[in-house]
């Protein structure tokens, strides 16, 4: 596609280290672009735990009806993932390929399908090749290495136009532990969730359900906290493992205050990488960041930031360095959240426009349009009703989206 | 703006009769456009009814809760309209503006303020020179006209590139009664409602409450199953008046057999009224027609229909011209509602491309690719659950939308 890198990209991609009990492959199977790496294989050792989120869409891929199932154990020993081909609304066929997939490589790697974790993204509809991903998992396992996070970053993108990967380190017990993390995600960016795909471990010790727990809240505040253009994935899929390399004490509670620096860390990296899905939005020129208080509830709160992120409108008013007030407005109105529009304020930048439902006497728009020709846009909202306050994360809405999307099935 | 006319534009304006019993009058009163008509006056004679649906957005402009208080009455003399300032998020200023247009047009005509009605469309935020409108009332009064449609019509344009009329003629009774109809709208359009304001007057005599009733139906079929952006706006009107110039009987049934051909004559007007919207929507260059069947209700229907309609990447791929259906499968799966992704069949351009959720043995995309071209396309979705239909109209996404709403401070 030759896509150009996004202005938004950061700097580079961050040094991961080793993490223990975690070993990966990657390799050209030819699944869609030719020239590139595009399955990767994780394999953990023995005794790793697992919670994951997954898309809550009805039409959900074959491979996310397996992770639903496989996820009830909370162990893995593996996760194969491939990009350029979804194998959603595949029906038996997309099924069957999954089954093989999940067989192969158990029988591979010695251990029970149960344990076994996949992940397709790319085209909808197309069979999935599964025996090009199949008929290489000998040369995946013999090339199995704990140093190539970069590589697994890369094998795993479609549209995106950088590698994601972000790393964190905690204290649990005084022992340090280790957080990697990557994913892939760029168009088709919703809550509930991105289209993403992301790939957590750390070598702490875990139990499987306060994985899930801690997982489940961390996405909640990250990747669900994020839009790009509004559209939810039948694909999307975050894993969490956790080798339990480290002999840190377990602990059954996820509020344990011994898991406080963990969780901290964990809710952290999250969010680095959901922000770099949104810098890598199609066609993303700004990060535009929207704090919005004083609703009902936090859930409240959320729903009126991703009205206000999902407006076309706002998204190209943004596009345009144009500080249009007026259409955030115009997001909180449809919301269908309670707002009190007669107290109303609305700041860009730090630069309070609108307050008590209407425009600051004498505003000069001088500081607010120099912030609008930035990198970073902040909308700050309060809708006078409550205290639930939430943030979200959005992109402009520019004409590198329609070109990458008017062209590119995916 | 110098916007080009959309290419989904009607060939003409349709020639629209006088509606006995309504006089309109346009003039340039320097709102915000130069050198164009800006307000319109509209006026009935007395023992006109009236009903009405407006936005239910939670931050609606001082205007549309004028109406809201007026509608009670169900009388009305006259409806004043500006365009270039839509007086919304503008507090108490706002109100105040629409107090005063609201008595100097009710001292003008001689009537009481409560059987006048204010509508105003444009940008959100600044304050609305009420007294450009206030001191060419006597210059508007001394123009009216009952042929003066068109001319209203092209008043009430904001980003449109075509003013929008429709007529209808149906029998009552045997007599025959005329509904006209005019309508602007082209971006910020959504259900509940589109950004948009439509005038319908009949010379049929209908009891408010009937009026009320048959507009709100009329419209859940037609304003509210049309989407260009899913932006809802803060002044979105539609008003609907009878000056019962017509002697037919007084039926105070909505469903009375005798007003059915009016009632079909309306429903018509309202759905032609619509998709010119949708025509004229920014950016345009195709017409799509999305209908869904098999859905557990009418409602869920319509919201699946509105989902794909809505879906960024759904009217991108329309844009290519690309018949992406893998993307209208993730769109059903996003809208919430229940659908069989293994019964799950879709169809462009009458080919059906998916069936029992998956695609087609041997499909051929050659039609299909065919249909793409053209400007009239249908998408066709049956979500294999129940009996719920609907039919929603949207338009495609691109690179003209993102020109008009980065530049344009609306």
């Amino acid at each position: 596609m030759g896509l150009k890198l996004s202005p938004l990209a950061p700097a580079a991609f961050p040094v991961m280290p080793v993490v223990d009990g975690v070993r990966l492959a990657t390799r050209a199977c030819g699944i869609k672009y030719p020239g590139r790496t595009d399955v990767l294989m994780m394999v953990f050792d023995e005794g790793t735990t697992i919670g994951g989120v997954l898309t809550r869409s009805l039409t959900c891929s074959a491979a996310i009806d397996c992770c639903k199932k496989h996820l009830r154990s909370g162990q893995a020993r593996a996760v194969i993932v491939n990009s350029g081909n979804s194998n959603a609304f595949t029906g038996r066929v997309g099924e069957e390929s999954v089954a093989r997939t999940v067989e192969a490589t158990a029988a591979e790697l010695g251990c029970r399908p149960e344990e076994i974790f996949v992940a397709s993204t790319g085209v909808i509809g197309e069979p999935l090749p599964d025996q090009r991903i199949t008929s290489a998992l000998g040369a995946l396992k013999a090339d199995l290495d704990g140093d190539a996070w970069e590589a697994a970053a890369r094998a795993i993108m479609t549209t995106d136009t950088f590698a994601k990967g972000a790393v964190r380190s905690a204290k649990i017990d005084g022992k340090t532990v280790t957080i990697n993390g990557i994913a892939k995600g760029s168009g088709m960016i919703a809550p509930d969730m991105a289209t993403m795909l992301s790939f957590v471990a750390t070598d702490a010790a875990i139990p499987a359900a306060v994985l899930q727990t801690l997982i489940s809240r961390g996405a909640d505040q990250s990747f669900n906290a994020i839009t790009v253009d509004s559209d939810t994935s039948t694909s999307d899929t975050l894993l969490f493992c956790a080798t339990g390399k480290v002999d840190n004490e377990l602990y059954l509670n996820a509020d344990a205050p011994e898991l406080a620096d963990f969780v901290s860390a964990l809710n952290d990296l999250l969010q680095d990488l959901a922000h770099q899905i949104v810098r890598d939005g199609e066609g993303a020129t700004k990060f535009v960041t929207v704090a919005v208080t004083g609703a009902e509830s936090d859930l409240a709160a959320r729903r009126i930031g991703l009205t206000i992120a999902n407006s076309p409108l706002v998204k190209t008013a943004i596009a345009g360095e144009d500080a249009n007030w007026g259409r955030v407005v115009a997001a909180v109105g449809k919301s269908g959240e309670r707002a009190d529009r007669d107290k109303l304020s609305i700041a860009m930048g730090g630069v309070t426009i609108a307050r008590d439902g209407q425009r600051v006497e004498g505003f000069d728009e001088t500081p607010v349009a120099a912030h609008m020709k930035g990198q970073e846009i902040d909308i700050t909202v309060d809708v006078g009703v409550g205290q639930g306050r939430a943030t979200v994360w959005t992109c402009d809405l520019t004409h590198g989206y329609i070109d990458i999307n008017a062209d590119y099935r995916s």
